[in-house]
């Protein structure tokens, strides 16, 4: 695809970065925090009790799991929403919780669309919005991500979900599929995570890397993530700071 | 793909509108008349003279016959950026302009890149925003859109270019695709449109629709879609009557 100048003849800033993508989950939004809030609030009107901080840790744990099946081949192209919601039925009988409604299956899924941004997030999107293309590289799919952006008012000029490509990070295809669509080279691409592994893919195929630590992603007793463990290109304590990195 | 309740278990939208794509070029913004004014001042900085207008309207009639090529499958998947450029190759002869240098080419086919929209374009969709997800759903690919966007300061919730499906308008892959990834029925997704033609490609596959005429897109000769020849879900004005009707 072509790489088109934005300025006229004469001024083109070929090797300039012109995009950033974000990891969502983790990254952006405070995933653990919102869904602990909401599985209470649905807990509450159902009358239902159960340890939902140690809930919402067996759920993401199915995660990554999940999706090797998909990565590996051994589960045919499965969106984050379906395997979110395979993930919550083989979880219930674990919590003593024998039988919930199909609409409460999908409310309960529904509430990864609904995550709150970390405090820096929607600030730090701003500032970045005004001098680069930015938006979502995330394993969630694109409705999801479309959901998520109208609640935690996420600023994206484009949302790149894990549909897009029918692969999830760190398959290749997912950072590559980015530049091609934005007809970039991976070197004018920013690639922004609080995941060490995420960054070391982007990376490989010569994307550059912004690292943000969200210590508190897993709650208190964190122990992955604390801190960059490659020299990034970038290294910022939150999007705000980032920012002013980037455009002060 | 799910579709997934916004709203707790009980109060289930299901067959509510959800989201609204817009044809873009002639529908959203002014491809004519900014790309005439591009072409004017691109020749003054050049010393080149031609008769901007027909410049601009012999290029754009070069569109249909290119993209018509890619969908019966003459020529291979090719985004819009490229097809331009190859349109813009052959056109040159005939306004005797001999050789341009590749940079220019470039710029004269980025210039699709920077459109202004119509009077009414940007207060209608952030009125629309508010209620419903909204995008393009353009021919024009994925990264033409995000600038385009990015230029005329459109506040679209998602991106939809012709290369996310492969496939140009009217295919059904195109209309049917944004559905699947919004995990929505076609029921639920408004097709927006100043053209005929798209609109009843939509409503074939079950997406409603609405038409806004844009009786100057083609300059003031213009003798097509100049109202609509089907009884169509909405007729509007513009897209501030189109948001009046939508949520007033």
């Amino acid at each position: 695809m072509s790489s088109l100048p934005t300025n006229p003849p004469g001024d083109a800033p070929e090797r300039a970065v012109r995009a950033i993508v974000f990891d969502t989950f983790g990254t952006v939004v405070d995933w653990r925090g919102s869904l602990i809030n909401s599985f209470q609030r649905f807990g509450t009107e159902r009358g239902l009790e159960a340890p939902w901080e140690k809930f919402a840790d067996r759920w993401r744990a199915a995660y990554q799991p999940s999706l090797n099946r998909v990565r590996r081949g051994e589960l045919e192209w499965t969106i984050l929403d379906d395997l979110h919601h395979a993930a919550l039925v083989e979880l219930l009988p674990e919590f003593g919780i024998a039988s919930l409604a199909a609409s409460d299956l999908r409310f309960l899924t529904s509430c990864w669309h609904r995550l709150s941004p970390w405090p820096d997030a929607v600030q730090g999107l701003h500032s970045l919005r005004r001098k680069y293309i930015i938006g979502p590289l995330s394993n969630g799919n694109l409705s999801l991500l479309v959901n998520l952006a109208k609640f935690a008012e996420l600023p994206w000029d484009v949302i790149f979900g894990a549909d897009l490509f029918r692969h999830y990070k760190p398959d290749p295809e997912t950072y590559l599929g980015v530049c091609a669509f934005l007809g970039l080279r991976p070197g004018q691409v920013i690639m922004a995570a609080a995941h060490n592994y995420d960054l070391a893919a982007a990376k490989e195929l010569g994307l550059r890397t912004a690292f943000i630590p969200r210590p508190m992603e897993h709650g208190p007793g964190q122990t992955t993530d604390l801190c960059a463990d490659q020299p990034w290109d970038i290294i910022a304590t939150d999007l705000v700071d980032l920012a002013e990195q980037l455009t002060g």
